[in-house]
């Protein structure tokens, strides 16, 4: 068998970068509204040996333009070296002082550059390696300890559909039965167990009530809500003491480590984050305040799935719960998460994803791999992610990232074209 | 390709474990001396593809006992499902309230039975996955980021041979003067670029004049004590500060992470371990009172060499330095820790090895793999760990673990033969 599988086969001969755009619903947070096409970039590794491994990240053109500088440097490279392919990006993403931008994405802030690009190669390398193996990526992670992953039901308040166009099938959700509506759907068509809230939109009292509407509704369910920030420590303080007992973990209602620390003090539920703590650099501070009792990994930026590994070792080692972000994505995605999720021990929360806000027309994988069932999907058994590119799909989603003209996600600046005097200044409340 | 490797094959049919004893010189340490023979066990899992992969162990009873119950419970596992063979391991050793023993070589006290036995059989299921796939372990790691490891001349007082024998070929070392010989040999033999002083056996004025007579006799090579916390908080201090600038680390001085972070507020040099923090529970502890500033890892207690990327990970994200412990060991276990030290960008100090200690003939391994040059050894680029199993020297080495009658490790025992009244409480001074 040895033979087989030679270094020589295992480099990468070329990279293929794809910007996409999929349609995305009219959802509120605290800087504004989704746009009507979400941005992601889809990278394509093809071995010497012919083996093709997938990635797929952020589409904003600033981190876009590292992606493409980054896949210049990584011809020749061994797939199973992602040592290498970790030394050549950071060169040239941090190396660069013209890149290393701040993500464009409002609440990534903070994460880096080099690690955020270093993902999407990571991902597509270990993918290439289970097809060169014929193994599953999880197994490259030692192994499923599960065979389905949880996900939460990502509930958003939200317009009926874009100005200017019809209504969309799930309408206006702006009050609490609004939300129990949607969650009802949501819960009824995936099955999902857990619930969290998109908060920061609405004055925390109607949030408030939002969430205790939901819990009369669904009083199984544990609940979440995540403000993004826009709150003060008081105010977090506040709603948190309003809402103990009622969530299972309470995200980023204000900003920094300092801020969390001093609500996490005050609040008998965990706090959970993905905006204080995104880079390692940030655990040091953060444990030694107690600022987060739960961290939502996310491989998009903490530098792929073996990194996002040391995250969950690090919250085990620590004493810190861990849980999954997500951001509006594709089935590469889905099958990256699904994957490291079920090779984490310790993820023993239902992962974020934005997955039933995609429209099922909408995706660069062949269909039919992702079945949701009682909230979760069952880790893919195939080789590599286990999943395959629809490369007219993928066609089909370029040309609509071509003509959609969007070219950074801007939440704050679509809202402005209705609401000119729209101020997303944190903490708002 | 993919079809070559299916999960079938790759699992576990059967599990050999062999204890086994190689001559050991009279090392001497804080708490007695090296018996005439050091103990190991080597485990051989056999897959039903017809792969092997190797480990190697501690060779202590209550060790093996764990050991061979474990091996009971592997039959089945896919060697790629660490985390199976992980479960199953800590079901046996941790759920039987008989085992979970402490270790018994005296310094590892604290680590964790269930650790000890998950290492060996995790390098033995990286060695098959290796072989199976044509691959060395380092790139199951990432990919080795250097291509040779440079290890450190491991310095003893000793004896000029056991009593009742004829003197080894290395002679007494018992004053300044013998330990600088020791060093010059090591160094001419085998290019060691740093020296590592086993202290904790002499009063520590005599110590303190054996590290100057070394610096004098090598300018340039980093220079480190270990004696094994038999030190006080107040000895350690007077010791650290007399060897300010002389040091690269000073090794546990002194017990515990309270006694360890005490010392460390009143030295300059980094304070080193691999007593007070042997455990993943042990981290926050010590990075709370940053008692020490240099953790050195050992793939055979932490758990295997995943979870010694773990420990990496860890140390590089608190912000401390990562060096290599090293207990008396074959060349199985000199292969794994090679692959790790390759596949570890931080561990940039020169590791701990007994290496020169132990006598060509008694190996485990096939001859001729391993070659110092500039205290440094080439990575293996075989598949798995690229050692081959010396099926004769195994058995002879076997026939000397039953002939030798030693069944735990003892140094003081063995000491108190010689001196009954040897008393190893510490702290000494």
């Amino acid at each position: 068998m040895a033979e087989l599988v030679s270094s020589e086969t295992d480099r990468i001969r070329e990279v293929r970068v794809t910007p996409v755009a999929f349609r995305d619903p009219p959802l509120l947070n605290s800087s504004g509204v989704h746009e009507p096409f979400a941005l992601r970039t889809i990278i394509e590794i093809v071995t010497e040996g012919g083996v093709t491994g997938l990635g797929e990240t952020y589409g904003d053109d600033g981190h876009l333009a590292d992606v493409r500088a980054a896949a210049t440097r990584l011809t020749g490279v061994d797939v199973w070296d992602t040592h290498e392919v970790a030394r050549r990006i950071r060169e040239v993403v941090d190396g660069d002082t013209s890149r290393g931008r701040a993500a464009s994405s409002g609440v990534m802030t903070g994460s880096r550059a080099a690690e955020r690009v270093l993902s999407a190669y990571e991902v597509a390398c270990l993918d290439a390696q289970g097809h060169a193996i014929g193994r599953p990526v999880s197994d490259l992670l030692g192994g499923a300890v599960r065979d389905r992953v949880d996900y939460s039901a990502y509930l958003f308040y939200k317009w009926a559909g874009h100005p200017g166009e019809e209504p969309d099938s799930w309408g206006a959700a702006l009050a609490p039965d609004g939300l129990v509506a949607q969650a009802r759907r949501m819960v009824d068509d995936y099955g999902f167990t857990a619930l969290k809230l998109k908060g920061g939109v609405l004055p925390p009292e109607e949030e408030i009530a939002t969430i205790h509407a939901l819990r009369r509704a669904f009083p199984e369910h544990p609940l979440r809500i995540d403000p993004n920030a826009a709150w003060s420590v008081e105010t977090s303080i506040r709603v948190g003491q309003e809402l103990e007992g009622v969530l299972e973990y309470l995200e980023d209602p204000t900003a920094g480590i300092g801020g969390m620390a001093k609500v996490a003090r005050e609040v008998s539920m965990p706090l959970a984050t993905n905006m204080c703590v995104v880079a390692f650099d940030h655990l040091g501070p953060a444990v030694a305040e107690d600022a987060v009792q739960v961290i939502l990994s996310d491989h998009h930026f903490w530098g792929g799935l073996v990194r996002s590994h040391l995250l969950a070792g690090i919250c085990e080692t620590f004493g810190m719960g861990l849980s999954m972000h997500s951001n509006s994505h594709l089935g590469i995605s889905l099958a990256a998460m699904t994957h490291l999720a079920a090779a984490t021990p310790n993820l023993t929360y239902a992962c974020d994803t934005h997955w039933p806000w995609k429209l099922e027309s909408e995706e660069v994988i062949a269909p039919g791999l992702f079945h949701f069932e009682n909230g979760s999907v069952a880790v893919p058994t195939g080789p590599g992610l286990g999943v395959e590119l629809d490369r007219d799909a993928l066609a089909r989603l370029h040309e609509q990232y071509v003509s959609c003209g969007i070219r950074r996600r801007d939440d704050t600046g679509y809202m402005r074209r209705f609401q000119p005097d729209y101020d997303p200044t944190k903490p708002r409340w």
